[in-house]
């Protein structure tokens, strides 16, 4: 093994202001129940945050299943400007994996941890304080022989003794970390006494001045952006976050909460980040879609009431001044009026061009396909909205290799019951149909779907909702499943909603499918 | 008019390190687009709030419509332990009303306002510093006039000018006040700035050292839950806060983030608040369901995921001790497992005592109402939830006194279209039946309601979710529409999803009615 001081890095050269924003949304978001992502969902995230500035993408966990291995890989192919990171535990099995993940990206990183707590110490690694030393000195070691960029976190580094956490940070220092981490795993910090710790860390590790210091705080106590905000103010350069505040329980620091902040007070704090804020609106809708989590109406920034007024003092207020009631424009965050695209003689180039437009870049396949479905859709449906659009992409992206299709549906519902449905399947170019009641019109479409695909999974979400105004809106419906612990959702738009329900129910099970592969392949690797 | 430095109060005695909890859900919540709750939802959210601990309701507006002013007063009468408070702007008329509105409260309190920062005297008020000055000290006076308890609040106090600021706080409480609120009104601010302010004031307003200090801060940049405490580390001892967040744009701080902050740190807060932390989810529950304002799945304390583990790290973690990832136990906000209630061998007895047990307190024909359609629904569904029965009584309360009703609904839909629906409506007494197609099963429901109601309302927002899990759950739909600037909510519960969206739609329409009324009569009162 190489000497660790060797690997210590000069102190490198940066905008001392600059906030890096470091995005885990494919990470600790994916990772939370619920939020699987598909390989092409997570392209399709990854290319939006790397168009938007996130200077590094967590892209996964690479050793955690063949499908993260797979998704970090090629998500390192394709970044153009940001930094591609893979986690890794402190074994060599881990780091190894990241490593060959990252490999093929312009600019890599390893993100490597450990518990340093007492609680995780004791009682989830079962180590001595020495041990979990010797650890994170290999650990970091092993990762600089695949990159110069490795990030070390001290997991709980909240509930951490300071004169521990203070030795095991400079010793990741000298074995060559580049950022070190001090997440606030369980949520639990106040931003006072964040600040403090911070500053603990800077005063008295030997080093810490030539990384960078990183921000991870979760939600528990609705505290996660005070508390990133104050590892800034003292010294802290690297915020870890997520689209939409996504991630384990409460979920990480919301990004354009912390962008926002950092922006609109640009009068208290002399800092910036990279991000194209105009792009936040489309970055949170995607990420809401794609994880089927609906974001809170008053969420900040991007939820729908964020820039809405109603009571009648404020309302005055708006239109006699904006800026009494508001502190940034909708616009800065992408928040527009929906605009009306087009209709059925709109052509493939105007589609085309609206496309690009809403940020989408589709192979030849997609596009015809996705041309097609917006024909048919503007024969039914009189206004086709942006959202229309976005919400057909995103079906076809979804569905596009379905080895399972619904081919055809009626369904008869209403007071008078019982609901049935007759339901034909297209399973791997067999056509195969089959009638079922049920308790409900969605009752009984799944019973006649779980006739065709036998399974034991509990519907644990079901939910619709309309991707536009107007009664004549396609329907959005998302369904959540659940067996022996392991979650996925599906969704599909359609004007009706019980073929939407179906194509939904049946992209779930698709998924559940996979799942199952992933989880007994990860209990082998683990 | 009486000298000012008469109504001075004398210091109160109080636990210096009790925060009070201010719940303005039924006035800043409320009034936030879209949130709009019916009288007896109002009884229903208050009647919580008053078990559950909460040191003062702020119950409405009451000069701002009919229904605000019957339900402040009605909500005055009904309270047990909780101060009822009425909100007023700073001229006569507003503050008879409110007082008028909480004169039959065990304990009442007047929260008159007005905005003092540049902008808002500019801008909104077309007022100078010596005349805004003038309003505080005769709104106050007049408010004294009705109780003993009267609060002043600052609007936009975080961008009024320090001196200002000060002169005004000063004059309020030499007129009386006995609660001086310092509101973030645009959800500016940042903690530390916030905890100056307060402390400012301490030092420099006379006086401020008898009077209860209040935060009001809202979370336009994420921020809330932390400002607040910043304040109540800077001195101040009363909290205004909403279940949810709910509130203006991004909406309030949240209520049951601030209460579980300070339980879960009281090793570094030394302050305890008097909420039953056991009913959160419970309250929480209910304001989603009479908004219609779904809560993210990562909100911290009440989300579905507040307390779900997924990635195997941390569920190994939680296996071998709870404490490693959870900082408080999901029982500590009640959040249990659904319990299996009861099935249709379920007498009157064992109903009327699991409402009691989820916190219903109904009168004798509402009662007579829900057991009748928990038997109808227990024929239909194996197992009935206690989300079963919640979502069952609620629809009760929200549709007992519909003027229309879904008599009679049978809609055939699926891949084949047109769809349609056949509808009968008893509308007063009188049963009318028409036929519709539509752009899916939904459009076609609602075209036929159409027909039989004709308006112009917009379909503004669609969704639907299972209350429960499994395929044979009730769908709860919400609808919003939207009418010349006018928002209503409608939802309604079924297992039909169709059945659920007709009498959803068919109650928003109603709504619709009465706020037609009160903005009429507001108009003329303002």
């Amino acid at each position: 093994m190489t000497s660790v001081t060797d690997n210590a890095p000069a102190a490198p050269k940066r905008d001392e202001d600059k906030i890096l924003i470091f995005d885990t949304t494919l990470r600790d978001g994916e990772q939370c129940p619920g939020a699987t992502m598909t390989f092409e969902e997570k392209l399709q995230v990854a290319e939006l945050l790397d168009d938007m500035g996130v200077d590094i993408i967590e892209a996964g966990f690479p050793i955690a299943s063949e499908g993260d291995f797979e998704a970090v890989t090629e998500i390192s192919k394709l970044a153009r400007q940001s930094v591609i990171c893979g986690l890794a535990r402190a074994n060599f099995a881990d780091i190894d994996r990241a490593g060959e993940a990252i490999k093929h990206a312009k600019r890599s990183r390893i993100h490597t941890f450990i518990g340093t707590s007492p609680l995780h110490r004791q009682h989830q690694l079962q180590l001595s304080q020495d041990e979990v030393f010797e650890r994170v000195v290999a650990s970091v070691t092993r990762a600089r022989g695949y990159t110069d960029d490795v990030e070390w976190s001290a997991m709980d580094a909240t509930r951490t003794e300071h004169d521990y956490l203070c030795r095991v940070c400079e010793a990741a220092i000298k074995a060559g970390a580049t950022t070190i981490n001090i997440p606030d795993t369980v949520g639990y910090a106040l931003p006072e006494e964040y600040f403090d710790l911070i500053t603990m860390l800077r005063t008295r590790v030997p080093g810490m001045d030539k990384v960078v210091i990183s921000t991870h705080c979760h939600d528990d106590l609705g505290l996660a952006a005070a508390n990133s905000l104050a590892g800034v103010r003292a010294g802290a350069r690297q915020i870890e976050c997520t689209i939409n505040g996504l991630g384990e329980r409460a979920g990480n620091a919301a990004l354009e909460e912390i962008v926002m902040a950092v922006r609109t007070r640009h009068d208290l704090m002399p800092h910036h980040t990279g991000i194209k804020t105009e792009m936040l609106s489309r970055a949170s809708k995607l990420v809401s879609a794609v994880t089927n989590f609906p974001v809170q109406y008053n969420k900040a920034i991007v939820g729908r009431n964020a820039f809405a007024h109603e009571s009648g003092i404020h309302q005055d207020g708006v239109l006699k001044h904006t800026e009494t009631y508001e502190i940034m424009t909708p616009e800065s965050v992408g928040v527009g009026k929906s605009s009306l695209v087009m209709g059925k003689h709109s052509g493939r180039a105007a589609f085309k061009s609206k496309l690009k437009e809403l940020g989408y870049n589709l192979g030849d396949n997609a596009m015809e396909d996705a041309f097609n479905r917006f024909k048919a859709l503007a024969d039914r449906k009189k206004h086709v909205y942006d959202e229309d659009i976005e919400a057909l992409v995103d079906d076809g992206v979804a569905h596009m290799n379905d080895r399972v299709k619904v081919a055809a549906l009626t369904v008869i519902a209403g007071t008078m019951g019982p609901q049935s449905a007759t339901l034909t399947l297209d399973i791997e170019g067999q056509s195969k149909t089959v009638q079922a009641v049920g308790n409900g019109p969605v009752d009984a479409t799944f019973n006649a779907i779980k006739q065709l695909l036998p399974h034991n999974a509990r519907l644990d979400l079901y939910q619709v909702h309309a991707v536009t105004e107007g009664t004549d809106a396609q329907a959005e419906v998302s369904v959540r499943l659940e067996e022996d612990g392991r979650i996925v959702t599906g969704r599909s738009a359609d004007p009706d909603t019980l073929v939407a329900s179906a194509r939904a129910y049946v992209a779930a099970l698709t998924k559940l499918t996979v799942k199952r592969q992933k989880t007994a392949q990860a209990q082998q690797a683990v």
